[in-house]
């Protein structure tokens, strides 16, 4: 798709003003960074309050996919949706400095702004209920108990068209004054990542049913962010 | 302090309205996820349109602090501070059911509402910028090159009291339909936890100099959460 090496337009709503230096604005940078994720935060505003609520996500080429939980209420009576922002951030490490004031955090994050509307067609809605499953485990859907009309009706998922986005991306080690270099102060990095355990299985299984082959992309000791992409990669070629 | 141990007030703002059973209003419960974390988004509105910004924060009793960015330049015209949302989540597992439907996630949130205001009396931003050293690093800010008039002038600030605030969490197995778990469908959990690497040292480092003993309490594959809860704890007793 050419959209996919384009760049997101820049506007004073998603313009990186602090640190402008690591700010990007290509789909490449900014896919990276949502793929990498299964947990976001929206934001959105209800009758005038702010709310940054922790969810689930996914991304379809350049539209993102969440449950509703909050926010459902209000956009079944907004059907020309409503302005919301969606934000990715992952913590990469601690950076000490040799001053308070050059303390960091290495960092990948990304805000995506759009119009967000609940997904009412039914046809669209159980393929978003199958593509929140396998987005995440490769080809899980067609295994399980198919969804029934009443978990269907239960469940309100919100889609949201990126029309703007940027990333922004600390990856480096202590940024101090140069003067500062020569105190005797200790300086560092401490990295910090995101790592999947032993797979529990659950205590009530079928005798003799085995973990499925395609969730090997979730090994003990890996990356989450690294198996997420994996997924992504497959729902993508699926 | 006997604000501690009560409760945050519940209104239509801060009520857990999905999953109702897994929320909670208490300080302890609020205090415990905020401090186990060094990244959260906060929520605003900026000319009606909402911005979920990843930042670092840290609390002083029922405050929030963190760095102004992008909502600087509106509080520095909003003299009565601007309505706020500040939420913390941590992801602890991938739970795998037998239908899609039942798929979940293992998490601690915290959302926090109150009202953010700049911090602009001199001495309460220079104590706030040696908070956010020493909350995270026990008693680094007296080690470090002291803040120059120009750092404290080039920083942004904000504070935002608790006024009301929401736990939610999800911490179990796989809950499927009673029905459902004599399926031959693998289920289970995958958990997952943010751990600290091996501390990288600036390649300047004067020679001689060794980390400081308070930086123990971030040891190589170590959990970040508990790491940080241990760092606010420090810092509390200070």
């Amino acid at each position: 798709m050419s959209t996919e090496t384009a760049a997101y337009p820049v506007t004073p709503r998603n313009r990186v003003k602090r640190m402008h230096e690591r700010g990007s604005y290509d789909r490449e940078s900014v896919h990276a960074i949502l793929d990498a994720a299964m947990l976001c935060h929206v934001a959105y505003v209800i009758d005038g309050q702010p709310y940054a609520t922790p969810t689930l996500f996914w991304r379809r080429g350049d539209t993102l996919y969440w449950h509703g939980s909050s926010a459902s209420r209000m956009l079944r009576h907004l059907k020309a949706g409503t302005p919301a922002c969606l934000t990715v951030a992952h913590l990469d490490g601690l950076v000490l400095a040799r001053s308070g004031f050059n303390h960091s955090a290495n960092y990948r994050s990304a805000m995506c702004f759009g119009t967000a509307r609940l997904v009412e067609d039914p046809a669209e809605k159980i393929e978003a209920m199958r593509d929140v499953v396998d987005r995440f485990y490769p080809d899980r859907s067609a295994l399980l108990r198919p969804i029934t009309p009443q978990e269907a009706k239960a469940t309100t998922i919100v889609a949201m068209p990126i029309d703007e986005a940027a990333a922004k991306v600390r990856a480096k080690g202590v940024g101090d004054d140069e003067a500062d270099f020569a105190l005797p102060i200790w300086a560092g990095v401490i990295p910090v990542t995101t790592v999947l355990g032993p797979a529990e299985t659950c205590h009530r299984l079928v005798a003799g049913v085995e973990k499925p082959e395609t969730l090997a992309i979730f090994p003990e000791g890996g990356r989450l962010d690294a198996a997420l992409r994996t997924g992504q990669q497959r729902y993508e070629d699926a």
